[in-house]
């Protein structure tokens, strides 16, 4: 991967910081910061990075016209109109969206949706475990998974236990066999990962409006 | 392990067989088998097994005494009056009596009651799977094994998967490990094996009451 | 499912008898039964299951044919010649031919097909646990997905255990992620369970050569 | 836990690095530290930490003798003169030491020596799964619970998957049920708990000899 000078919105928040790490631990720039506090600019990026919240969003649109940059936009509560602001923004450059840069439970969230209809007559139990100081229950993570399923009301079993960054499991069974899907976060800082990938791919594409699958598919041989 | 002769109380019901299928492939003889329409004898018993009901107990009571032979007492729905029977039986003969046979969960349950104390400021969650036709949650190996950790409110997960003859597992974790202690049942015949084992111990025995963790602590160099 | 006559090649093998157990339960009627002795003939068969060995197939082939009867072809030690006359076959009725018929094992291996290349940059190891009869090493199904995955030297870890019918798992891992495929299964009869899905699709199936994940598919919302 | 005043020998590296986060945030205080470089007193510890090398020995029993303070030794390569030098010391103060400070890990091995033998007929597969850097298979601790077994030659694999702290299981199985014993690290740093619980202990225990596991002891119910 050639080194990109990159842009982080948010950049003093949690997520800024993980994407900060990540992204200077694999060689690349950081030529621009912005937070609630202000801009500062230090070159052009080739890249935008904004998984901060939808008040940053109007910023982080003028900077990537601006700089006719790319955007990888992870915000998570993002209502309608910020989505239209979005895909508005993807007519002059590249925008990666979406509520989920993890690239394994994107991954696991794609083999549900196509294999799952082959295991309907099939039992169906899902886990998730996380650390003890997780309030909400079942995940984000497990209903997005279950949803894929087709089956949203599969039983889903949450426990919460010492560290633990994030387990996910379905397992499908019948009388004779059982098949068990799995995926387990190894730190908190997953997404940043997958933030690299998904800017390694907008640095390259054509203006529109892409979804993480779509920068996973990009591994496929055609 | 030499041939033993051997009696079945309740032969003809689905545990009377089990221990019939697991006894004869381990070379030993059936000498002596009875259920609720009578008594068929061939021979004198070294050992007599009954995992029946307790309306059958009077009858095993006095085949074991006729016999002076050891039993093995493995009925789950004993009474007060029906142990304390079991318990002057001991006087003449060795008595194995436990609610289960199954050696992998009961040495579960013997480590969680040893170290469980040494866990206590760990979180801990348990989970049980069992075939879909089982009916009641959780699994009473599940109860078991909480109360031998003193921590009968850790939260108790029950799935229904498919074919499952049962696996039960016990997770403790705090903020950097996790310790799992896992059990599953190959077969639903698992007790049968355990059985086999209590009736060697039993005819090399005194007279006594014993439970089938005396059996199993039999393995330690002394 | 409605009920289905059916005839088993090798009725009287280990293969053949796990499908007449199989078949009977789920309330189909057998109707022809041949082996190395003879064929018994009570009725016209909808379809006829061949789980034997080649020297079986000539016999097999002229029963499909005086019949009109699809073929369910679980023969594993089948050559060219072998497979060249089952190809002949159907042109005249539906022929089902696979060297697995264990369901999940299969829509395991089209999983790794389609997206082990999407994890191409991901660490892999493959382990497969057996009974301790087994001699031989890597099982053959790990083989089998292990090729799925395109990856041929994948490190594959061998582990014999007490009676387990057979467990394998995937395991890919990049610095943040673990994903984790794994099949196991419950009992040495999972392939007569397939049988029975594929003899379902074969007697509502046009003469033509299938593939066991032909009959997967069907379950496909179109 | 009450506040404690502590020392760190080999405060600069990385295992003296991660003590002093984990002490932090458990709200004790630093009040010397010493390298090779020399040594800066800001107080009177309470109990020093030496998890550095054997070089730095004579610094600090010097140092625990100075000022009558309790010792924890987490040294790895010690030889039979550091151990005489170490109880030597522990005639005038308390002093644990051990080659393991994870507790997870050290619980598993009380328990595999307790309970293996009555495992012994039953099949033992050891698996050990680490980071993709790591040079040395199978793992210090993968041999260490494998000779707590007392089966030197048990079938041990070892996996290195992407940026796994380290897992490692026991799986015993014979023909009808299989029980594993599992221990997870979630992070590197997972020692530095374990030598807090160390420092807790020894600041109230009298002058002796102490392993890790006496530290664990002292939370049986008496």
């Amino acid at each position: 991967m050639k080194c990109m000078k990159y842009g982080v919105v948010g950049f003093s928040g949690r997520m800024g910081k993980e994407i900060i790490n990540v992204f200077t631990d694999a060689g690349h720039e950081l030529v621009l910061k912005s937070d609630a506090l202000g801009t500062e600019r230090g070159g052009r990026p080739d890249v935008i990075l904004d998984f901060s919240s939808s008040a940053a969003l109007p910023v982080t649109i003028a900077l990537c016209e601006g700089y006719a940059a790319p955007l990888i936009a992870g915000t998570t509560a993002l209502g309608d109109a910020d989505l239209t602001a979005l895909k508005t923004l993807s007519e002059k450059v590249a925008v990666v969206q979406s509520f989920n840069f993890a690239t394994g439970v994107t991954l696991l969230r794609m083999i549900m949706r196509d294999y799952a209809p082959l295991l309907e007559s099939w039992d169906l139990e899902i886990e998730e475990t996380h650390h003890n100081k997780k309030k909400d229950a079942p995940s984000g993570t497990a209903i997005l998974l279950r949803d894929a399923t087709g089956r949203k009301n599969a039983p889903t079993h949450s426990m919460r236990i010492g560290g633990v960054p994030g387990d996910h499991s379905l397992r499908f069974g019948n009388e004779g066999e059982i098949l068990t899907f799995a995926h387990r976060a190894l730190s908190r800082g997953v997404f940043a990962i997958g933030a690299l990938s998904a800017a390694a791919f907008a640095v390259e594409a054509k203006p529109g409006f892409y979804t993480f699958e779509d920068v996973l598919n990009k591994g496929r041989k055609v």
